[in-house]
């Protein structure tokens, strides 16, 4: 194992972090708040410790293998996740170091599950830092340090693969270099559209900012105690519209660039991604309607909660926990879905669906006639076995996964229900679950146990849980 | 598709069943009932129909494959089902017809799931034809007549596939008929020790026999409001030890039976299964010791319902929906991993689980080391990747009935809890489940297209899905 190329490599990104907590500390400064003092000492303890990290491990020789790929996705998370949650502590706002972590690990992870009962009495400069780590994990700060660095060794692909969701990633472009930079070039664009288009409907400016970071990431960290609830139905249509933009694969916009237009519509993924938010908005619609005013506030209420589920981001305009059974059920089907593959969104994904439907439907055929031999094909080309195991062996691990956390978190004295989508929302990556964590609710309830495992649930959502069964499996240390 | 041999084998199916109808008819007569009128035309009604359907089916050729086992499975099922149902019609003691079929639908597949809100007040020869619903669902009424007809073809491997649940199955001996006899003696012998036992512990002869049908079966429907709570701890610990004996791949007695004790010891599944029931119990018991007067009481409560829910049999002693939430959500986790493959229990199977297991380490260790190939290998055998796709599949395709029929069930009036183990407990064929369908309540409450649907939930989780999406599928019925 080259485990200078490790350590190396996690310098460089706890290193990046102290740059980009420079942002936060310049809020606070226009802000002219205490807190950044804070963010000043954590700059400091970050830049020191990451340039210490790469001093004293100067890589001898730059090969990695996919496990020292899962390494330093793995041990970077972590890591990044417990120096930014060292602000909110500092600063006093959220005294417990635990809350902090969890705070930070729901950001970075692009949860947006909080432990806050009062978010407006946040600093700003908090509050911006809490809504930066959303557009920080988002894309992934490894494809972001891959693209800003020289020399990036072809071997990244690993860190790539073990970063980016979905069941199979692939290079857009021959040099994984320029794949990250069309990554977080597109990336970009799109935040900055859609805060000029916040903009323009008259959202202030540090709220435009805040909520594109939060769409942006698929996260759900706003700025009120309300999520979006008071603001114009046209900028909750502009985050509706922006949350299933960033639910999308990225192939699909690289495509357009590059104006293969008929390839990019082609994708099945998206149709069905699209497919299933049309029908699910549809009939929740009809079953909240006698609820709301008019047809066009319910559904805006439906299309909004059933976007903000989907694509996993967690804002909310209604309280979906009072809504009727029926409707909770389909949010709650929704949350295990998630958005596709390649996108900023968690959830299970709809090309692992895709791929598992017609995996079923040729097993049928298996069943009725079973000499004979189908290679399935999705997105145009046909699927290796080797990509159906990996999906399946996906949803069994994510079920045990899912199984064990439910049970530990069953501990808490909250009902089956609240515990339930407690889980289903950390470990998908959305944020508010139903009652006791319904969202105008929090998880501040929880105790630290229950705390420290979602966060670790939060974790192994967002990396597609087995970078971090590898790096935690004592096997794996062994030489 | 060989229709002639499909409809000659139902109609023997539907004979056969006239013929089981005489032993409650016999029942009825002892009692002096008046039910016993509603049994003579139902049973006049089965042989008349069976005969029929026998004579002019004459088949040209014996061959059938998988397709045609499919269709008798799925015929026959939903055949034996609406006809079991008439003598409840015609005695008017369920007038309703969809509460009939959804009872009797429920003893077939060895759920025990009730619409019944008063059971003591129906008459003998009724409740003794519920109970023996589970015992001739539990092996399979088409593994019954396989033994028992003369010049029972090869191909008739195909019929024991589909009905039999499990990854794989086999033959026990080279000839198939003499498997589904070997079986069967097992089935018998199993059920007389236990009625034996139960006699011994002062129950009631009508009860011993209707108890251990429901064991046997792994069904749950009793005689008593309370289920098993009024009785002696002693009849609790045998229907205990019971329920975990027919939860039992078959495979390991015949084992025992031919004398081959150390290949019958050494199954992975069956120590699995049992160690999953030891650390359930433990679990609970700890959890609800502060609710009981003794330890003795706690553990055998624990025990009971632990045996009672992994092996799908849907007895209780306690009323389950009290306890806290911790040990709620043992119970739920159970309900899906289900009993061994080739007992009479439902749900997901251990073997499942076991073999998800152990794809998911092969998976670990290939994306460790892409270029190992590894065979993995179960009881003692190499697995065909072919198996593995199968369980994959399997899982796929049950968690996409499982939330299709919760989405429906969602539109009846209660919560999320009641409903979502409304359909764990019919799909998994348990039979009861919490809340508003909990041990102490029944499914009388839910809508006639709940009750159509959950019947349907039942005949998927007892005969696999496969068998009956396959007869549904309109391309399954072109030439």
């Amino acid at each position: 194992m080259n485990r200078r190329m490790i350590l190396n490599t996690v310098g460089k990104m706890v290193f990046a972090e102290g740059l980009f907590l420079l942002l936060p500390t310049a809020v606070s400064l226009i802000y002219r708040e205490s807190c950044i003092f804070a963010f000043l000492i954590t700059v400091a303890v970050a830049l020191g410790s990451g340039a210490l990290m790469i001093w004293i491990s100067k890589p001898r020789s730059p090969i990695i293998y996919a496990k020292e790929g899962f390494f330093i996705v793995s041990a970077s998370w972590i890591l990044l996740s417990l120096v930014g949650a060292i602000p909110f502590v500092l600063s006093g706002e959220i005294p417990s170091y635990v809350d902090a972590v969890f705070e930070t690990v729901s950001g970075f992870t692009t949860t947006g599950a909080s432990i806050l009962t009062d978010v407006e009495a946040m600093s700003r400069g908090l509050l911006f830092w809490r809504s930066f780590t959303h557009w920080i994990g988002g894309m992934g700060i490894l494809v972001f340090v891959m693209a800003v660095l020289p020399n990036v060794s072809e071997r990244s692909i690993h860190i790539l693969r073990a970063e980016v969701p979905g069941p199979t990633v692939g290079k857009l472009v021959p040099r994984i270099k320029d794949t990250a930079k069309i990554l977080y070039l597109i990336y970009v664009a799109m935040t900055v559209v859609q805060i000029i288009l916040l903009l323009c409907g008259g959202m202030p400016a540090y709220d435009s900012i805040l909520h594109a970071f939060g769409t942006a990431g698929t996260g759900g960290f706003g700025v009120r105690a309300d999520s979006l609830a008071s603001y114009s139905p046209y900028l909750q249509w502009v985050i509706t519209v922006f949350m299933l933009l960033f639910g999308i694969n990225f192939n699909v916009y690289y495509l357009l660039l590059i104006r293969r237009f008929k390839s990019a519509l082609k994708s099945t993924e998206l149709w069905v991604y699209l497919g299933i938010v049309a029908l699910a908005t549809g009939l929740i619609a009809c079953n909240i309607f006698p609820q709301y005013q008019s047809l066009s506030e319910t559904v805006r209420h439906s299309a909004f909660q059933v976007s903000s589920i989907i694509t996993t981001t967690g804002f909310s305009t209604a309280d979906f926990d009072l809504w009727p059974a029926f409707s909770k059920a389909i949010l709650l089907i929704l949350m295990f879905i998630g958005a596709c593959a390649g996108s900023t969104g968690g959830g299970i994904k709809v090309s692992r669906l895709v791929l598992t439907a017609k995996q079923i439907r040729r097993e049928i055929q298996k069943m009725l006639h079973p000499r004979s031999i189908k290679t399935l094909r999705f997105e145009g080309r046909s699927v290796e076995e080797q990509t159906l195991t990996g999906v399946s062996s996906y949803l069994g691990i994510y079920l045990i996964c899912f199984v064990a956390i439910f049970l530990i978190i069953s501990l808490e004295p909250f009902g089956l229900e609240s515990n339930f989508s407690a889980v289903a929302a950390c470990f998908n990556n959305i944020g508010p679950g139903f009652g006791a964590v319904g969202p105008t609710a929090s998880f501040a309830g929880y105790s630290d146990l229950s705390k420290i495992v979602l966060s670790a649930a939060m974790l192994l959502g967002r990396l597609e849980i087995f970078p971090l069964i590898i790096f935690f499996s004592p096997s794996s240390w062994r030489k």
